[in-house]
Order: C-alpha cells, then structure tokens, then sequence
C-alpha cells in the first residue's frame, strides 16, 4: 500500500492531474470513478490506483479482477489521506486510472457509412462545455470534433468527468492551423457557423448532406476570420432579451436538429 | 470608503452570498458584474458596492451615475481587499449589487397571449445547470419554470452569474408539493416527461398547444412517483452509447423544439 504522498507515481498523477504538458509528455490521461474505468478500451488503462477504503469493501473486488484482467494490469491501493492528493473531486470514488491518450487523424473523422457531422471549435475555454458537447455529441451522433489549438485540453479532468465516457469513442482533432484544416474540411462537407448575424434559422438547412459547425469562444463568439471560411451563418433564434446561448446549448441544439432530419 | 471585512455590511453580504437561508429572510440576493446589474429592473437594486480600483477608473462614472439615478440609491466603495472577500468571483469585476428577490404566484407563468410553455424541475441539483435552463428556456420563449422544494437554490450566486440577466424575466416558482402544482397545471396543459422508458421521439409530438416539460435530478432522473403524473413519456434519442444527456441540453433539445414548432 501506498501511504506517502513523496511516493513517486503519487507525485506523478498530481503532475498529470494539473499540467496538459506532463499528460502530452507522457501520453496519458486521468480517469476517475468506476463507471468510466470499466469503459476504458481495451488496452488504454495502464496504471489503477485504489483508495484503501474502497477496496475494503468487498463489493469493488470483482471490478477490480476485471479491469485487471481486461487491461493486463495490477491495481495498487493507496491510504485514503494520500487519495485525496491525487484525486480532482470533492468527494472521491476512490478509483483512479492513468489512460494512454488517443490519436486519430483527421480522415478518422468522417465515416464510410454515414454523411460526416463534425463539430469545429473555435477556443473553447470552459471544460464543462467541451465535455458536454462530447456527450451529446456522440447522443447526436456526431462523426468527430475539431479544435483550435487555443481550445481547451480535452484531458483536462473536467473535461474528462463531463464527458461520461464519450472521450472514449468520439474521434477528435486538434490542430495548430484551423484555416488549413476548415480548407480540407470545406472539399467534403457544408460549413456552418452559428452566428448571431446569421440570416437562416438554422433548421431552415439540410444537413442530411455532410455537415459542419463552427462553434466559436464563448466570451467572445467565433473570430471574423473563422466566420468567414463558412458557407452558410445560421442563426439560432432567441426571444425575450436574451444575447447569446451558452456554447454547449447552441452546439446541442444544432446537432440534435442534425439528428432529428437524420431519422 | 468601507475599509474593513468587519463592516456590518460588508459582513452580511458575505452571509448573502453563502447562504440561501439569510437571502431568504432578507428576500434578497446578490448580483455581481456592470452588465447584469444594468440590466435590473427599475427599483429592485437596494445597495451598490464598487470596489475602490473599479472607481478609480472614470470611465466607469457614467454607469454607476446612471445605476443610481435609476434604482435611487447611492454607491459605497470598498478597498479591493474587502472586495475579495465579497465576491464570488475568481476574477471579479468589482462592482456588486443587493437585489431585491421576485415573488411570483403560479398564474403569472402563464400569458394571455401564447400557450404555455413550462418546464417543471425535480430536484435539479447543479446550479450552473439551472442557470442555464433559465438562460436558454427565455430565449425558447418558456413562460415559466416550476421546480420542487429540493431543486437548487436559484438566488445561488453561480445560478445567478450563468442565467445572464434571464433571472429579471423568467418568472418561476417554488413548490413543497409537486403533485398538487403538477395537477393544477395539468388541467391547462399537455405534460410530457423527458424518460429514458420514453415510447415517442420528442420531436414527433405537437407543442403548439400549452404544453409543460419534467425534468428531473442530475444522478437520479424522475421519481417514478413524478413521471407518472405525464401524460405522454417521451425520449430523446441517443446514439453511441451515451445513457443520458446533460439535464440541461435535455431541457434545452426540448424547448426549442416547441421553439421551432410554434414558429
């Protein structure tokens, strides 16, 4: 049993659980709670770590036999003093995984037997948004996301918690140059950006076709620049008094109007 | 200028703003930010706390002279260090309002001049959650929320900051007994519950009539006890292998398709 915060791989998830450049370092990622343990692929769980109190409970010994049999792996339990340093909740599960990162390109994206509908982030700052998009996009069905580089760390623990496990199946993309890749984009799908000067209600649109949104920052909505590589501004209309939706509202409310001419 | 975390004042606002009991007593809550203290309705802001690096700017003058006049009220400035203690901001915009709470009875969530559209919270919990159905429910055109006696606190200062000024306009109502209000509101509208046993695509049913939405709790969904009450179960599909949608892009998938409907 681990019983010192000093202990190397302790100081290590701390590293991973704060920086993106220790996770990007060394290809990982943190998963917490059981539900999203036990929906790690095959493969992706290198490291389990278990609070001391949770594994007295007998109930957890079978999850823990086949995570380890799933993934080839041993657990190792932690004194529940030292879990609380390394866990990101305020009230802990007391199972904690160390996940090998994904990569996919940007042809991974779109799919043979489905017309592609991609998410374009444009700086995306709040970790709860990025992950709820995640998991109402794959409810959506969306064929994969791509992300500025200004956008936020799709690792970080937040995102991670928020997105319920769809981290796990949604393709994404980030990308230093998001001209170069709205360009690639562009040759195979119908760009739409959701715009508060769009001149459309967005679901006046087909999008049975291959479909793409671009989302922008939510402070600051999408930059000229980027709104202008769309084919077509939509607006999503909004009475009362109100500005502006939430970046994950919008997002859903245009990927279900997908789903929903889809079916 | 208030110099001291001691001031009596200064003392409350910080009960204010942790407690929904004492906002309650006082019947008022907390607003934080130039942009929805703005928007306040004439008469409901009773005191302005500017921080003293937020008056030092002259450009902000204009407003806080306008804020004054409007409410008839006078500013109080505070040393940036109380300030900090006020505010439940990481990056605070040093200015802050005490407002007066609304008080509204159940008739006033419907108009003469459109069907209802209600939304009808048990127990929601995340009160950027709530926020945000206020928020996106005003800009679908929802004419009132009702939530259950456990539901979040809505004068919550994070509730607060996500409604974005939705809070003055969305009129909304506390219940101890959900059954009773549910009937009543059954006799003027068709209710529908967002459920995983849903039989009928949400979007296949007819919103142009009144019509009310159950939404239940983050972890738990409805009590069977609530969804009973329905009158027609209805599902919001998924793809992949997403079990439940975020209760408040559920919510928001919801009502802007009574949106889309009734335009």
């Amino acid at each position: 049993m681990i019983t010192s915060s000093s202990n190397t791989n302790i100081k290590n998830i701390i590293a991973l659980q704060k920086k993106g450049k220790t996770r990007k370092e060394q290809d990982v990622f943190i998963v917490e709670g059981i539900k999203m343990i036990l929906e790690a692929p095959v493969g992706r769980l290198i490291q389990l770590y278990v609070a001391e109190g949770y594994f007295a409970q007998q109930e957890h010994w079978a999850d823990l036999e086949k995570i380890c049999n799933y993934h080839k792996i041993k657990y190792e339990i932690v004194a529940d003093k030292v879990f609380q340093e390394i866990t990101d909740t305020q009230t802990p599960q007391g199972i904690l995984a160390v996940v090998r990162q994904f990569h996919y390109q940007l042809e991974d994206l779109f799919l043979k037997e489905q017309p592609a509908h991609l998410i374009i982030l444009e700086g995306l700052q709040d970790p709860g948004n990025l992950g709820t998009i995640l998991r109402a996009g794959e409810g959506a069905g969306i064929t994969g996301i791509v992300m500025s580089k200004g956008t936020v760390d799709i690792y970080n623990a937040k995102v991670i918690r928020s997105t319920m496990g769809s981290i796990y199946r949604v393709p994404f993309f980030y990308t230093d140059c998001l001209k170069d890749v709205i360009e690639k984009i562009q040759k195979r799908c119908t760009i739409y950006a959701a715009h508060l000067q769009g001149e459309c209600c967005y679901e006046k649109e087909d999008y049975t076709k291959d479909t793409a949104f671009l989302i922008g920052n939510e402070a600051n909505g999408l930059s000229k620049e980027v709104a202008s590589y769309a084919n077509r501004l939509v607006k999503i209309p909004m009475l009362g008094e109100v500005e502006s939706l939430n970046a994950a509202i919008a997002a859903s409310i245009l990927m279900y109007e997908v789903s929903r001419q889809r079916r």
